[in-house]
This record gives structure tokens, C-alpha cells and sequence, in this order.
């Protein structure tokens, strides 16, 4: 079963029972992130492909992420080249009776097509959504981007038009004859934690006075 | 500053004082994913990039995986075709005065080159390999590979001949004129906890009995 916005190109071929029928499903996940889950992204050059890590942000149909306006594999992207953007979520181990049948829990959403380079109004906006995606409530209380720093960075879209999605979760599902072998089996919940905040070294003496803090 | 193992192409061009010149770095960084983080391998057919989320395990100076047989994308990978596998830790989100300094607190290797194929006692081996990487300590008490399963799974070698590492750690690195800013900075910490351990509805009634737990 596909996803609403799958093609022949994104058709979840391999264990079809995890692929989810919904789009608010891609939306859900991509939105759990916050932060704490980078997009892979690839960048296809003379046939090399290569895999970068970027923080990212849905931003209703599409999304959006950040890099250097001097990394050639970011300009690649802004030009036009073909890629694909996925975002795992690794939720737990599967423990079953068999190496064969044991597995991860996760979620995932791939998305293929081509960036779009946001300019001007639509830079800033993006930049924002993007702050406010990794650290909530921040945006307000930074100090605003400069024209360089605009200058310096690339933002780029990538529409949620040809996507997949697969989801596995639950324990084992050992075959019946494999019940009975004695061995320990389930599963095991991963779940991404957020320490302390850790104040910057050069943070003036009462940083109760200040905003914008973790929420 | 780059990797032992780096090359032109890898090379890492953008913020060079993230790099780390230490292969045992790069080793590090992914013995320390244990089924907890996977990587993200590419694909690239008629120049359209896919990205799959895959277990893994380093082997010596190799990265295992394995995948279906029937993928049509592992298939690929089998046959030779170049690729890059990307493996990054989420070791936290960087506040800073303005959202342009703000940034991520990662670990990431990123490795270009081509895969084999294993077969017969490779395979085996590096299935055991990859379970004991996901799973300490479990192999000897699960129920032994079939021979049917073996041939279901493609178990790919990737050497680490090329490859980058970037990492970045620590609190915000606003300019001098950033830090009497009114907003909080510092750093989060991220961590990925497992939790307890959920038996398989199908475990019989007295668990203790039997072996191959989580560790």
C-alpha cells in the first residue's frame, strides 16, 4: 500500500505492510523531529552519489533546510540536481528468535525530486520556520540575520510530491514454528532525551534576565 | 585538516576545523551507533539518488550491511554501483545569539566507494558481525540462519578506503559583538535512552528461563 503521493519511483516494493496510506503520517514524522533528527540528503555528482546530514523543517507541503551558499554540493542542489531527502526515526530494536526475522522499529519518509532556492522574502521566512522547528519560541529573541550572514547561507525547498513512507512497529513476528525456541524475544524502545541545558561560557553573570531560553 | 582515508572528493571543504584527522575517530563514531543510530546508504539509478536508512556494523576496516535480496536497490548496490553511506550522530542543538551561529552538536563519517557482495563463510560471518553489534552477546542462542534465509539476504561490504569525518561539540561560538545579546545560549545535550524491555506476546509463561536477553 502507498502513500497518496508515491509514484512508480517511490512504490514501497519491500515489505509493502510498512508502508502507511496517508500523507498526514509523512507530516507527522518529518514534524517529530524537531531538532533532534537531521535529514539525509544526496547530492549526485558525476555519478557519486553523496549523503549529507541537515537540520531540517516541514513547512506545509515541503521541506526546507539550510547549508552554506559556498558548499559546492549545496549549489548542486540549488541548480536544480536531482535528490532525495530521507528522515528515520529509530525507535526501538526487535529482539525475535531468529537473526533472519529480527529487526529495527522505525519510521521513515523518503522524498525524491529537485530543490527549489528560496529567495529574499521567502529566505527569511523559511530561516525562521526552520529556528522555530529546532528551538521553539527563539526566533523572536535572537539577534535578527544580517545581509551577509543572508548572503552566506542557501535555503532550499523540496515539495512533498513523490514521497514514501514505512513504518514498522510492535514486537517480533516469529513464524509459528519458532515460539517455542528458547530464547528471549521482544522489543526494546529507543527514545531521544534532552539533557540539561548547558550555559555558554561567555553567558553573562545572571542569565535569569534573559529570553529565549531552552523551552 | 582531513582523515587519513580522505581524498579530493572527500575532502571536507566547509568548516575544516569540524574534521578530525584520526581514523580511529571515524571508527569510533561507528562503533558507537549499536542498533541505536543507522546509516544512510545511497543508491543512484539513471541519476535519480535514493537514500536508505540500513542497520549496520563495522567490520575491521569495512562497514557491513545487509538488505533483501529482492530489492532491486540492493541489488544495485551489489552490482558495483558507486555510493556513499553516511552515518551521523545527533549529539545535541547549539543556541547561539543569532539563528546564523546556531547549530547542531554532531559525529558523522561519511564513506564513499563501491560495495561487494559477501557469500558463503563472509556471509555468515558477517551476519554474526551485525547481529552482535545490534544485539551483544545474543547470537549463540538464536535459532541458527536457514538456508533459504541466507539466500533471501544480501550482505554488503563497504571498506573504509574514503571517507570524512566531521564532528562538533561544545557551547556557541558567537563573535565578540554577539555576546552581550539579550538571549540565553549555551547548549542541549541529546541522548538516546532505551527503555524497558517489552516481551513478545508470544513468550512463554515463565521468561526467566530463558536466554539471549537484552544485555
Amino acid at each position: 500500500m502507498n502513500t497518496p503521493g508515491s509514484t512508480s519511483r517511490t512504490t514501497v516494493r519491500r515489505l509493502p505492510e510498512r508502508s502507511v496510506a496517508d500523507l498526514a503520517v509523512a507530516h507527522a514524522i518529518l514534524d517529530a523531529a524537531g531538532g533532534r533528527v537531521v535529514a539525509h540528503v544526496a547530492v549526485v555528482e558525476d555519478g557519486q552519489p553523496f549523503v549529507l546530514p541537515v537540520a531540517f523543517a516541514r513547512d506545509g507541503d515541503s521541506v526546507i533546510f539550510h547549508g552554506s551558499s559556498g558548499s559546492r554540493l549545496f549549489r548542486t542542489l540549488a541548480a536544480g540536481a536531482p535528490t532525495c531527502l530521507t528522515v528515520t526515526h529509530v525507535d526501538g530494536i526487535v529482539l525475535a528468535r531468529s537473526a533472519f526475522e529480527s529487526s529495527m522499529n522505525y519510521r521513515c519518509v523518503m522524498v525524491l525530486g529537485t530543490c527549489e532556492a528560496l529567495e529574499d522574502e521567502d529566505k527569511a521566512a523559511a530561516l525562521q520556520t526552520i529556528t522555530e522547528a529546532l528551538t521553539p519560541g527563539r526566533w523572536e529573541h535572537l539577534r535578527p540575520m544580517k545581509r551577509k550572514e543572508m548572503a552566506a547561507t542557501l535555503v532550499l525547498r523540496l515539495p512533498l510530491d513523490e514521497l514514501s513512507v514505512k513504518v514498522r512497529d510492535g514486537g517480533p513476528e516469529d513464524p509459528e514454528e519458532d515460539v517455542s525456541f528458547p530464547v528471549w524475544a521482544g522489543h526494546v524502545p529507543f527514545r531521544i532525551e534532552a539533557g540539561e541545558p548547558q550555559p555558554a561560557a561567555d553567558l553573562p553573570a545572571d542569565p535569569a534576565t534573559l529570553s529565549g531560553g531552552w523551552a
